[in-house]
């Protein structure tokens, strides 16, 4: 049966909020909230309720045992929808720049399939509450696989970022998907010069295995981090695996550590800058950049001749050579421990140098902090010109290289600018509780 | 003041029991001890002392406010490490191969410096504790930083492992630098087959800004897993930054997650085998292998042709054709969440495929587990016959990549064996308590 036919029967409507007992196995699950419109892509045998916490649950029409009205719809579900999305003169204005990825496109929470649509209309129906927070003005802007981001697309997404600023929002949001997030955060990172207010990446973790998304509290919460006091370029997801509260990452020191799990985002050497819940910012500290006044601008120059490149025991060092053959400008090595690469690979490295190749040091373990001073084979390096990028994560280092060749040709200055926390991507000191959390 | 003047003018002798008040700053600490023998190439201004954990400190002559016999040493040092060192037949036999890096050097508690010296007396004097738990053999078999550690090097450790457990020791220890200790754990892990006895890698991760080493308790910890019931390859290293209790890690499933933290190995996707107290071992899960009977023998055929690549978004394919163009016959991709990369690649990686060459995915998150079947690229790698390598690490997919290259060259037996757990490198199920732990 379709879920338009299951609710006509029962005469239960759209925005009625219901009770619904589930039959899963032996046990009996009781749900509480409002009936969701149907999807047209959908099959359709999948009942989508949103609960009191905000989260949208899908139960198959099949395992409902029962299903009562507590409470009759008020409006009429379009009315409602289309009051939503009016622009309202006392909330502030905030853009979601869409550029793919799950959370970007309609949520489909039966199938599991990506279908992209960014319509003021279709958010409102999937995430109502964050148009009572904010004048929402979805722009889809491109609509790539997170794994096909690029350099040129980091540039044209601080551009669309900076003229959604600069037009008076209070903040700017960006759905991406989470595969290469924390690449695109750290980009934005270092492109938004005299950033004077909120830039949050958003995206959903949603596995097949779960019957429900993690896209509507993550939004929700990216709504409030952008209307936050914090002028910095963040990343929002789950804190935890159930729906309690997202943190708020540095953009320039977050990675994703799980292929799967909802609270796969985490800050590496760092503290989150805030706890975020549906209803409120806990700040987790004080040394965020403050919302001020002023215009953002874009130093979007980038060098792409750069390579990552993570180090094992038995690489050849031809690899080294080919990049420097073909012309790299720089080259960010993931060593190992505090940051060493085998004996056999230091010569290539000089020679890399020598040749004006920048080549910056970053540590595979990921935690803790590059240190080329403890031991022989980090002397050498350092020797060899190696520049140690302290605490920076190896993808953080990747993309700020890029940058920085986009200014300078100058090893020297190459160094400085590397040893400069532009973004927090450095910082003096990582505190002890900081490590796998 | 030289150590042995200063211990000379108060009538103290090496193995007395003593009582330091230590000045540090306004503050006071007292540490009581055994006097530990000063070492040659120190500079001689640090007394270093045992304290009832078993864990060595150093503290600076300036500093030592007082200090007070409490018991005087009941035999002469030199008599007392003989005695320690004489082969007793009530005790099993434990060798300690040493690889080189910190834990195989003499322990220079003062400068942090590595002084090559591996014999029973230099090991007693460190670590007493060990000869009154077994026999022990030290065996320096090579002195090798642990960056430069090469498959070959794997091999040599594992005949000599081998011949080790079969001339009747308990188990073995692999003193190795913590580096790549967790590329050589997997190695052994694939080489030694019929394991019957535990083998394990220990190391020392003292950073010179501590007073103390952690090699201590870590080579007390890993004799007395080698004495358990895991018949096993494992890594023993410290469970928590204190002196509490090391962790018995899996050793396909271990990760140096630190640049410099006493606690930095982790299990990844997997619950360590056991706690290991100074006195106990306390076993965490139920399916390890069991010590038994009969002879271990090493499967050493390794085709060392293969690369370790990390994907990031502006990747080109260039670097994938060039390793195809040098015959590389095996190539793991760290790729990005599930699985993937830039779409950008798929063509070269077919093209790999097609030249017989071994591509297989892991995933750069490191936690979680390869997924090609949720997305397109996904769908689009798997027709272009990449090999998911479920939840094993990316360093462990690498090394069994090369030792299953050496035994076949049909990229369809290469798939079966991949996807083959031969060494728990592979669960079936991730549980969910493993994250970030």
């Amino acid at each position: 049966m379709r879920v338009e036919e299951f609710l006509r029967e029962r005469g239960i409507g759209v925005g009625d909020y219901v009770r619904i007992i589930k039959q899963e196995g032996n046990k009996e699950i009781i749900y509480e909230g409002i009936v969701m419109p149907p999807y047209e892509l959908s099959s359709g045998e999948t009942l989508v309720i949103k609960l009191d916490n905000g989260y949208n649950i899908g139960v198959a029409l099949g395992k409902i045992k029962a299903i009562e009205v507590l409470e009759k719809a008020k409006v009429k579900p379009e009315v409602h929808f289309k009051a939503l999305i009016e622009g309202k003169p006392e909330l502030p204005n905030v853009t979601i720049i869409g550029t793919g990825g799950t959370i970007a496109s309609r949520i489909d929470y039966e199938t599991g399939a990506v279908h992209p649509a960014f319509t003021a209309e279709e958010l409102a129906k999937a995430v109502p509450e964050i148009f009572e927070m904010a004048n929402i003005t979805p722009k889809l802007l491109m609509n790539i696989l997170s794994e096909d981001m690029r350099p040129e697309y980091w540039v044209k997404i601080a551009h669309e970022v900076a003229k959604a600023l600069n037009s008076g929002d209070a903040g700017v949001i960006v759905a991406h998907g989470t595969d290469t997030m924390g690449y695109t955060s750290a980009a934005l990172s270092f492109m938004l010069r005299d950033l004077s207010k909120p830039v949050v990446l958003v995206g959903a973790q949603r596995s097949s295995d779960r019957p429900s998304s993690d896209a509507a509290m993550n939004l929700i919460c990216s709504v409030r981090m952008a209307l936050s006091d914090a002028a910095e370029v963040m990343v929002v997801m789950h804190g935890e695996t159930g729906d309690t509260y997202c943190l708020a990452h540095r953009g320039t020191k977050v990675r994703k550590m799980h292929t799967s799990r909802r609270d796969a985002f985490r800050s590496i050497n760092d503290v989150p800058i805030a706890k975020v819940w549906p209803d409120r910012v806990e700040f987790l500290r004080d040394d965020y950049r403050r919302r001020s006044e002023g215009e953002v601008w874009v130093d979007d120059k980038l060098d792409e001749r750069v390579a990552l490149v993570k180090v094992y025991p038995g690489m050849s060092p031809e690899i080294i050579d080919f990049l420097v053959d073909r012309r790299y400008r720089g080259i960010v090595v993931e060593g190992t421990g505090l940051g060493h690469t085998p004996s056999g690979l230091i010569p290539t490295i000089e020679r890399a140098v020598q040749e004006g190749v920048a080549v910056c040091m970053t540590s595979q373990c990921l935690y803790g902090r590059v240190n080329l001073n403890v031991y022989s084979t980090g002397r050498k390096l350092l020797k060899a010109g190696v520049i140690p990028c302290e605490d920076m994560l190896p993808e953080t280092a990747y993309v700020k290289l890029m940058w920085v060749l986009g200014h300078t040709d100058d090893l020297n200055e190459v160094r400085r600018m590397m040893l400069t926390s532009y973004a927090g991507e450095i910082t003096p000191y990582t505190r002890f509780d900081t490590f796998l959390r």
